[in-house]
């Protein structure tokens, strides 16, 4: 294994964009070649000082939602300080492939902001022209994943995230129980192939074989999946438009849940909206949570 | 008075652009005419719990630094939780007036970062065309000022700011000490009539009188101003390459403070650098710093 060092040069696969001391560690930037979206990725890791000195630290893999890349919870959630004080290691991928700047990659988009390039779903697509690139869910789970683990010093890995996000979080965590030793989610999309939004991006990503719409379906997965986590942590704001329209129906997770015998702890927290507002005032519990599970295992 | 009420109809002279839940709070954006900067203005602030129930609480009144307005520090500085478990309120104006997007209001403006739009130094410009809208310290001292302590339960209120902002705290906190019961500053500019920015600045806004150089020039002020606070914080990273260029000259403050008899604690942050990741990571102890220094007055 060859852990994060100051001198980079012998990294073959990953460039540094940036690093700035932040609390009791650094925020860096790397940008590598995935060979999973056949494009460059972006993805955001805070790494405290322990995991600096390449002691093993328990990490948390952050899927942000529509729209977002790395940035904005890098930038907004403010999750360094939390991190800082336990020891943990947060990583933010992007939410979607991307078409580059010079024009050289040309990846598929759609003008509506819940298809296309933000709205990666953590799904392989299957269907042209989007399964070119938009292998989100390999690209997360298989490539990401052991990257991360060849690079830095991790040692357990949590799952988390924030509305796409926190579906993906769902999603992932019950598709692959054994790569994830914690889940947890900020108000989640919690039945992509029953919402506006999912019906739209899955008919694009795979066509009319509702058997993969179903294995994208983070609440039809949990029911399949039966119980994978000793507690699975939920927060969703009273005063969150998305919610109040139907769009993320927490309520289909609780059945689900309830079917398969997970316990989920569902936080409904009156007044919270759906921005980073809500976000970085409970990221700290989320943190905490995966943090304990860590410990216990 | 009129307090800060959820039915804001009765305000006539705030617009309020936006409100989120934050912690045991809420982050609200106003916009109001300004008859100082004879423009609209644009300020943050956070409120806790206490202050929208009515209670009177302590606040800081934060300055930003070049290229800014209130959106960054209201994202990425992350000062809500302190802010939230202390019951301090928090403001954020913006750091000059600015032209509108419908080009009905004409503000002069340079291409360089340094002068004009985003670069108001907290002065008052006497040059045209600066002096038609560049009359941020009249804004922030009086107009804003007086605004705030009659909209919101406000107590004492603090100042300080972040690089041309921590200029702008030192000087109007040492400018009018009466104001302010507090004074902090992250990274600061320390003597802007004589460092590169402050030069190209301050010919445009003031000419040749250098006489308002030296008025506008906080360690200059605090020379003269002699010993007005019983602590001043200040922290300077130390991978700040604005600092190792020697454009922030904290030396000049050290002297200043020397001269003045000003109890001055001036950190060092080894491997810290100018950006929101240094913020962050001491602005909880910031917000204390004038915590304190409220409950002692």
């Amino acid at each position: 294994m060859s852990y994060y060092a100051r001198n980079t040069s012998s990294r073959s696969t990953l460039t540094q964009v940036s690093v700035n001391r932040c609390f009791d560690g650094e925020q860096h930037y790397y940008r590598h070649q995935s060979s999973s979206t056949n494009t460059p990725m972006t993805f955001s890791i805070y790494l405290p000082d322990e995991a600096l000195a390449g002691r093993l630290c328990p990490a948390v893999l952050y899927l942000s939602g529509l729209t977002c890349n790395a940035d904005n919870v890098t930038h907004k959630a403010h999750f360094q300080q939390k991190c800082s004080e336990l020891g943990m290691i947060f990583i933010a991928p992007d939410t979607s492939p991307r078409s580059d700047a010079e024009g050289t990659i040309d990846v598929a988009d759609d003008e509506r902001f819940f298809v296309g390039q933000g709205a990666g779903y953590y799904v392989n697509a299957t269907q042209a022209p989007w399964s070119e690139h938009y292998q989100m869910q390999s690209y997360i789970v298989d490539e990401l994943y052991d990257l991360l683990r060849s690079e830095f010093a991790i040692g357990s890995i949590g799952i988390m995230g924030h509305s796409m996000g926190g579906h993906g979080a769902l999603l992932l965590g019950f598709t692959y129980p054994s790569k994830f030793i914690s889940v947890s989610a900020i108000a989640p999309l919690c039945a992509a192939s029953e919402s506006t939004w999912g019906e739209v991006a899955y008919q694009a990503y795979f066509g009319d074989d509702k058997d993969q719409w179903d294995a994208a379906d983070a609440s039809k997965v949990i029911t399949k999946a039966g119980r994978q986590y000793s507690q699975i942590l939920v927060d969703q704001g009273g005063a969150d438009d998305f919610y109040n329209q139907g769009e993320l129906q927490p309520e289909k997770l609780q059945a689900a849940c309830q079917a398969a015998g997970q316990p989920l702890t569902l936080r409904y927290q009156a007044e919270y909206d759906h921005s980073y507002y809500f976000i970085q005032s409970v990221i700290g519990e989320h943190i905490e949570h995966h943090w304990r599970m860590a410990q216990l295992n």
